[in-house]
């Protein structure tokens, strides 16, 4: 049990912006807003979706191509920075966002028939996209594990 | 993107009422404790549900009723005001509801066997119903979006 | 509708033990920090888990075991008191934990495919989980409602 009592600092609704990819609208409100530790629940619709399941086997993430619209019947995550490639010592999961704010974020996904989808949501064409974000104090900043093979906070 | 940032002014928890509609306790919690602006979370059962999938093509809502009881695995959604129908010039989506409350619900429901159903949730009788809900200050009001066929905030 | 005001007493983020339970894990979050009551949002990966449907006709429980890595597309819940046995007049739904702090947890879950499984969240092996957890001033307590056949809170 890892754990640490933090503070808000402030909060934020937003509306993704149509067109656009869900991931990185909230990593642009993050940018924008100066947010560098957070965690923000969701409601929408996507027209298209990438969603990701981490193979605990063998460290890898497998990806599911969604090229559907689909609502988004809840989207859940957080903001943190991703460690600074030069002092990472292992393989960078998220590499080509390394030092930046990273929206490690996970998605329920529905169809017309009620039926769902769901995982680590990579990316997703927002059709609409409603979030409340709760910001905190202190920067959340992740550390790669060897053991895991990926970026862990705290 | 769009966004404001936004305070808390109070926060509720609530228990929905054992046989009454799930959208309609939120709202009626919105409209007890005078709430314009919230985000909530919950979980709990439902005996019955209806859940709409929008189509983004034909901007329709689509319905699909499941007459059996499942599990609420996850409730999110927020509480704002619908536009004034006299002031409004297009098509408002939730005609009956047009200048009032309105929380606009997404839901994630499961059977025995664990497999699950998902979207838009405009009805369902609650068998239990536990919610948590941020209320925010200053009201969010609705709009009708032409272009999407939608009232959108912010 | 039964409902209540509450105060944020204190907020954590937590990052889940791999290899323990996660709910036991919430549990012991809401003991080390003396959380007696809360609410919490996470995400996350497990090896394995355990989700229950209750069913409404016969008031029982039902399991599904799930033996295999999943994603935890989605995970909310709150923390509260469950009725002291030896005041309770009905049969405990949660016999093992009477007077103690329960997270009550409900999660989705979802498969390489992409395809999902969600529910009460009894059990489940930690691969990661990340948890954000509100505390709020004022214990919850849940009591025996023998018409539901569960412990409720409010």
């Amino acid at each position: 049990m890892h754990y640490r009592e933090v503070t808000t600092d402030r909060q934020f609704l937003a509306r993704l912006e149509s067109g656009a990819d869900w991931r990185e609208e909230i990593e642009a409100l993050a940018d924008e807003a100066g947010i560098d530790a957070g965690w923000f629940v969701g409601i929408g619709a996507v027209s298209d979706a990438e969603v990701w399941y981490y193979d605990q086997a063998d460290g890898e993430y497998h990806a599911v191509e969604l090229d559907e619209p689909l609502e988004v019947a809840a989207c859940l995550g957080n903001v943190s920075l991703l460690p600074d490639p030069a002092g990472s010592t292992g393989g960078a999961t998220y590499e080509s966002e390394s030092g930046d704010r990273f929206a490690h974020t996970h998605a329920v996904l529905s169809r017309r028939s009620g039926g769902t989808l769901a995982g680590h949501l990579n990316a997703g064409t927002v059709f609409v996209g409603e979030i409340y974000m709760t910001a905190f104090e202190r920067p959340l900043e992740r550390e790669y594990d060897p053991a895991l093979d990926l970026e862990l906070w705290l």
